[in-house]
């Protein structure tokens, strides 16, 4: 494949449709309105089956000519090189937008996610959740007072940390109206329910043939 | 400030010492040959005292001339994107070093801290433990084949991870030779001993000027 490729399951389970993380990097390039494919890893033997392509057996990854990446994070960023409107080019913008597309991953998943986690193994009351609490009113405080988090206008940052807090269980995380309000503005975009669609599409599609293959 | 300075506490328990994460930010400096400062923010207040420069109250962060920036993440690639000594400048080389960067942060770090976190907190057998293992040995399957993360030589990607490996807790999870190697060769690099002694030897400067203030 010489263009952009984002590399996604073939199929997932219905629990996990629309939260893949191939669509981060769908809603990056049809923010930017850049040109892309999407090609398929199998979900059965998803633990060994591309190894070689990533190391910890997950999805996505991205190729783009002689480049290939994995790392949903990376792969933001990669794309967002390519495109002003998802990253701008001066200096001052472009560290703000890196240090908020750094603290979705690193300051705020890095909490949900293993709490997420502990949770769907019924452990619904972990030390982490004192730390969830604490990062989640942090953050509502920063976007109870601006409307975007890096540059005043729209960016990758915003795409991520849009993508990280609006898992159901983080959504619903007590009262965080500003939160809420940024998460509901973001995934109202054209753009993210383009690939919000494409992604749910798609794995319909293979349900369709995995019945087929079935009957 | 006009030059590079990186911002941390005036003082920390001998815990975290040799751990807090202005350690990277220096490090990275050292590499590269960069001419940077070291400021402070007062360690007693953190939670609330530099919430406009870091809005979840902690260190580092970092200024460059006009630019201000947290996440020492963020800081990294900043400081990368300064000196071919960090990160390649050819497609390949700086895709390889941003994935392999983020993937010490949302794939390894996003585990390792969070466990590590539940342990001090008297959770020894969370169920974070299982995929703390999955990683750190899909990591060692990697680690074992090369000597270098990303371009067939030292990056900002080897730094990260090598500092996320070296927490004790991690370091002596179960036995991952080519891993430890890794920490060990990576901690023996002049620009890490010079990093590492830098932080011990401010912390143990701020102990006597809190002595003598109290005496």
């Amino acid at each position: 494949m010489t263009g952009l490729t984002i590399w996604t399951y073939d199929w997932v389970p219905e629990g996990p449709r629309g939260f893949v993380r191939d669509l981060r990097l769908r809603w990056a390039c049809e923010e930017a309105g850049l040109d892309y494919a999407i090609a398929t890893v199998p979900f059965d033997g998803r633990e060994t089956n591309h190894l070689d392509r990533q190391p910890f057996g997950q999805v996505p990854y991205l190729s783009d000519g002689s480049v290939e990446m994995f790392e949903s994070g990376a792969g933001l960023l990669h794309i967002a090189g390519k495109s002003e409107a998802l990253m701008p080019s001066d200096a001052t913008g472009k560290a703000q937008t890196l240090q908020w597309t750094l603290a979705a991953l690193n300051s705020i998943e890095m909490v949900t996610l293993p709490w997420w986690f502990l949770a769907l193994s019924g452990d619904e009351s972990s030390a982490l959740s004192g730390w969830v609490a604490k990062r989640l009113y942090q953050l509502e405080t920063v976007l109870a007072g601006r409307e975007w988090l890096a540059a005043d206008r729209f960016t990758v940052a915003d795409l991520l940390m849009a993508d990280v807090l609006r898992i159901p269980k983080v959504r619903s995380f007590g009262q965080r109206p500003a939160s809420e309000a940024f998460v509901a503005r973001l995934t109202d975009r054209p753009a993210f329910r383009k690939a919000h669609a494409d992604q749910i599409s798609q794995f319909e599609a293979a349900d369709r043939t995995r019945a087929q293959a079935t009957a």
